[in-house]
């Protein structure tokens, strides 16, 4: 195993991933936090919009390890992390380097401008993976080099693009990924296929979605509820029913949800004026969507049961990360092209 | 994340599954090399019999990390990477800590002994997942601790003994695996499913098997070699076909393979007098070699298409480790009692 800045960024990488879909609108963002040649004293991830961003939360974790000052801990909101850091680092990161997925944002909005932030506390350098092209904020690295800091554009670019891509669609237009469970022999059906924990990650995804996108056939079958009870304060998005017959059983719970409008349709182009979109699907709705997904998210169990799964196209699909969650695996991917 | 001792053995434990199997007879063991309060020097396994184990392999890339003594690099046996280190540390790892998988051994035999190499380089702490029962090299913990270093076992130590289990069962009597490649939608018919790279890691594994187990309908139909031609000198296996039917057409590849010898049996027990074992297979042999598998050995490609999978048992199976290589997955599993 090579040690070496794509290995840091890897693990901010890595981290950052684990928040992908639950940053919305924000993007998912990793930062490790390296001292002196090569030891690591952080690495975290913006894990939800108004928490905060992962350079900071890196910042917080970095220097509790540097100082042992207790009082950080507590100290939750950016903002009050941002001023105590500021009051209180003492040039414990003189020899600190910081490894970012994106360019640290110059804006200043739900939290204060982490290139500033950074520029203040005697950093050096810092390794940058995408450069922020969001208008709002962008700027970052004039900032940082301004104040003297040595930045290094470009690790693992395509790795941290990859990470970014679902920001840049929805603030572009919209991000559409096609999320489904199965079991290690490819079956979808057959009873509950996910752990529990898994199933609060996907109440966790459709808690920031605004579309969800599902088949007539698979409502009519399953009769599902489709929101984001498992977690706290769970906002249920709005439906898309796929289909040509437009008649239902309103019984079905997902018409009950409070707050929700349900379209049924067999027009894929209703999704326009969404922004973050979950497609939950069959093997026919995997096929039927194909042209409009930009990720695929499998729930993989590593169980061997059931008897149907998808076997209606031959398609090549890319890994971009591969996280052991309790019992499953989570697996993002795009269309290999 | 948190970066603590589990941490560091994680990497250890992650690197050394890249060569289960390949390490026969030896087990498969990783090793980790940290300075101070947590900076990786060198994370490297024991890749194969004869070559260096874990830790001389990583004090290798520790020793060139810090010193930058491009003399070592050229050095490959174990013996004179001993030798040089012993003669060239110059107290230069006076500030580390080891964390490896297993306990170093005692024994000197194709290499000299890492415990006693550990002991005269002047490290002080060693971090140790599972500890070693094999008669011939243990008694390192007692030879570390002689010296007055401090080793802390159980670190990881469920995880550890994962990656040892094949080892323990080969040395007391045999290890088998049923190893299968399967497409994303759990598919395992229609043409070739893996990468090069991963054909070229089963030939590599077929290579330290002593036995091949395969089903007799397979053999017809698949008229398969089963050698190990995509690694240099590969050696092929014995063959244990399964079938109640004695007749095969001789002209199949697999009987015309030099030095191996093909056994037709529908009795499993014909195993025994063999130590390492793989059965490959297709969903039948799945289900009939149930009872005497120990691993299981899944190559995943992230592709969708074919039409036959496993469906005929229910199973719950423990993913012992993923790993991502070129563009298939590889996992290691076990059944989860």
């Amino acid at each position: 195993m090579v040690i070496n800045n794509n290995f840091y960024m890897s693990l901010a990488i890595k981290e950052a991933w684990r928040y992908q879909g639950l940053t919305y609108p924000n993007p998912a963002v990793g930062c490790t936090v390296v001292r002196g040649s090569g030891e690591i004293l952080a690495v975290e991830a913006h894990k939800r919009a108004g928490e905060p961003h992962a350079e900071v939360a890196a910042l917080k974790s970095a220097y509790f390890k540097l100082t042992n000052d207790k009082n950080i801990i507590d100290i939750t909101t950016s903002s009050e992390i941002h001023f105590y850091l500021l009051k209180n680092h003492k040039n414990c990161f003189d020899k600190v380097s910081l490894y970012t997925t994106l360019e640290p944002c110059a804006h200043i909005g739900k939290t204060p401008s982490c290139a500033t932030l950074i520029s203040s506390l005697g950093i050096k350098t810092i390794f940058v993976g995408s450069n922020d092209t969001n208008e709002e904020a962008s700027g970052g690295n004039g900032i940082l080099k301004k104040s003297g800091l040595h930045v290094e554009n470009n690790i693992l670019k395509e790795e941290c693009d990859n990470l970014l891509k679902p920001f840049k669609l929805w603030t572009q237009k919209s991000f559409v990924f096609f999320k489904w469970a199965q079991r290690l022999n490819g079956t979808t059906d057959g009873g509950i296929i996910s752990s529990q924990e898994s199933r609060i990650n996907v109440h966790a995804m459709r808690d920031k979605c605004d579309l969800l996108v599902i088949g007539g056939n698979t409502v009519r079958v399953d009769r599902p509820t489709l929101d984001a009870r498992l977690v706290n304060d769970g906002k249920a998005p709005d439906v898309l029913i796929v289909s040509r017959c437009k008649e239902f059983d309103m019984s079905i719970p997902l018409f009950s949800v409070q707050n929700r409008k349900v379209i049924i349709s067999d027009d894929f182009s209703r999704c326009r004026n969404y922004k973050n979109i979950m497609i939950e699907g069959s093997s026919k709705m995997f096929e039927l969507s194909r042209n409009i997904i930009d990720y695929y998210l499998c729930y993989l169990a590593p169980t061997v049961g059931g008897s149907n799964s998808f076997t209606e196209i031959d398609d090549k699909l890319e890994i971009l990360n591969i996280q052991e969650e309790a019992q499953d695996i989570i697996m993002w991917m795009k269309r290999d092209v």
